[in-house]
């Protein structure tokens, strides 16, 4: 099978490649070559190892390597704008390979960016092209997006992800919450998830209490977990009601996390779709591929 | 001046001791050895070493020294009880020392435990006796007390203070929000403070705001700071409503954060007392050692 091109998602912290076939992923490879390991003079290198013994062919990359601080800063498109990603080359095509990177989204009020999540909404959208609705990206950062006439409306982010890292890695919760090992607690998540967005400010004072009832009364570590977890849901799904309520909603993002969401939705009477975050980008990226051989 | 007794505020990060005459700190010493770093058979030494060319006198000492991982455990008392600190003895008078540590608070529902914040209550109603109200502590974890007829009735802890410093240290707002030496803006924290007390689930959509608007519209980081930190004071004194409207508040805490919360509870039309660490934490100390000297 021929491969005609490269897709890569190049984040922060990881590089994942495949080489494509047209829509179809032939190999895949990974590393930890990611954005905040390297200088901008150290991405051509990084590539030319990573896709070592593939053709000569087009790379098409989405990611933080388009950021300030990454390879070749790929400005932000503001929204209202097409799905479809808009590219920018890396200069002198490296490795003999023409590279283009997909540029992030801003939106001025309320002021929010995104980059790496425009290319699984626009994988989304080519493969469910009269998709309207809410795409829900849960993740570090989670972001909410509506979707219209095939265009990216607009959006907003949460720390959620970020939060219960920190929280539950770092904080003196740490000794209550558990490794995430042990399977989640449904009763426990959803109780703390409805409390938190009938009254947020309750969740709040319930962080403590965690730690407290493990010292005190031995509080199992996975329903610990799971409540640290629903609360953080919780007052996200309060403060991003406009973006659900009523509303077609699909999740993009890993298996676990999303069954969350998808949970805490499905308690508010919202059922919503799942699309994996690798089928969801290897869509948009290719939609990203078509642009580059026939711009319109 | 006579030395009698050494005072000893000895917390994870420090211990803090003063050489006292009666009521009055004749000296003050200050190390990094906290509980933290030492396991329970290097206490003695780390206590020889820093009251080297002191008296053989008593030591009475608050904090995470009687944790379960500390010196030696010296149990939580159940409120509500009396506001004298209860002293557990270390055994064997360590360098021909009696040595007492004062007992943390523990409440079962709402779970919840103190440890070390007790003998700044106790320092508060030893210099007031007649104090019937509430004493709020902001830190790393802030409490907030409900103290009547000279006891310590039911409290409240929230994680405000460690949230900020992961947030702003180790999250992706701490390339927005500064390192904290510029002065705050105080209308930034005002609003953001008003705005997460009437709508907490706004607050929360507002933290990645502080990064998108750093990014995209320069927002000055000592605006950002102020937000964030309005932000959270905002979530505790919504869930700490029943702990402050119309009763009487004194703060306990460092200068610039006490600050803060008074001017937090300003806002809400309750005007608070406040009274340093040092002068809590010594007059507790002391009531402690009275206690100890003339049990009753």
């Amino acid at each position: 099978m021929t491969m005609d091109w490269i897709a890569a998602d190049w984040g922060t912290t990881h590089l994942r490649l495949w080489a494509m076939s047209g829509r179809r992923a032939v190999q895949a490879r990974s590393s930890d070559q990611g954005m905040g390991r390297l200088s901008p003079d150290q991405f051509a290198d990084a590539l030319a190892q990573a896709t070592e013994g593939w053709p000569a062919v087009p790379v098409i990359a989405c990611g933080m390597v388009g950021a300030r601080q990454g390879w070749v800063e790929a400005p932000y498109v503001a929204v209202p704008c097409p799905a479809t990603p808009q590219l920018i080359a890396v200069p002198g095509d490296p490795g003999g390979r023409p590279v283009r990177i997909v540029a992030g989204l801003c939106q001025s009020d309320p002021a929010d960016v995104m980059r790496g999540e425009e290319t699984q909404i626009a994988g989304l959208l080519s493969l469910s092209p009269d998709f309207d609705g809410i795409a829900c990206l849960p993740g570090t950062h989670t972001k909410w997006a509506r979707i219209s006439a095939g265009e990216i409306c607009n959006f907003k982010s949460f720390m959620t992800g970020e939060f219960f890292a920190l929280i539950a890695g770092q904080s003196v919760l740490r000794h209550s919450v558990g490794d995430g090992v042990a399977p989640a607690d449904r009763d426990a998540f959803q109780t703390a998830l409805s409390e938190a967005m009938a009254r947020p400010e309750r969740g709040y004072g319930g962080l403590f209490q965690l730690r407290a009832e493990s010292l005190l009364a031995g509080l199992d570590p996975a329903v610990a977990r799971s409540r640290l977890s629903g609360t953080l849901i919780g007052w996200e799904l309060a403060a991003a009601r406009p973006w659900w309520l009523g509303c077609q909603v699909t999740i993009i993002g890993a298996p676990a996390l999303s069954a969350l969401y998808a949970d805490a939705l499905a308690l508010q009477g919202v059922p919503a779709a799942r699309m994996s975050v690798e089928d969801a980008t290897l869509a948009g990226l290719h939609a990203a591929y078509r642009h580059f051989r026939s711009p319109s």
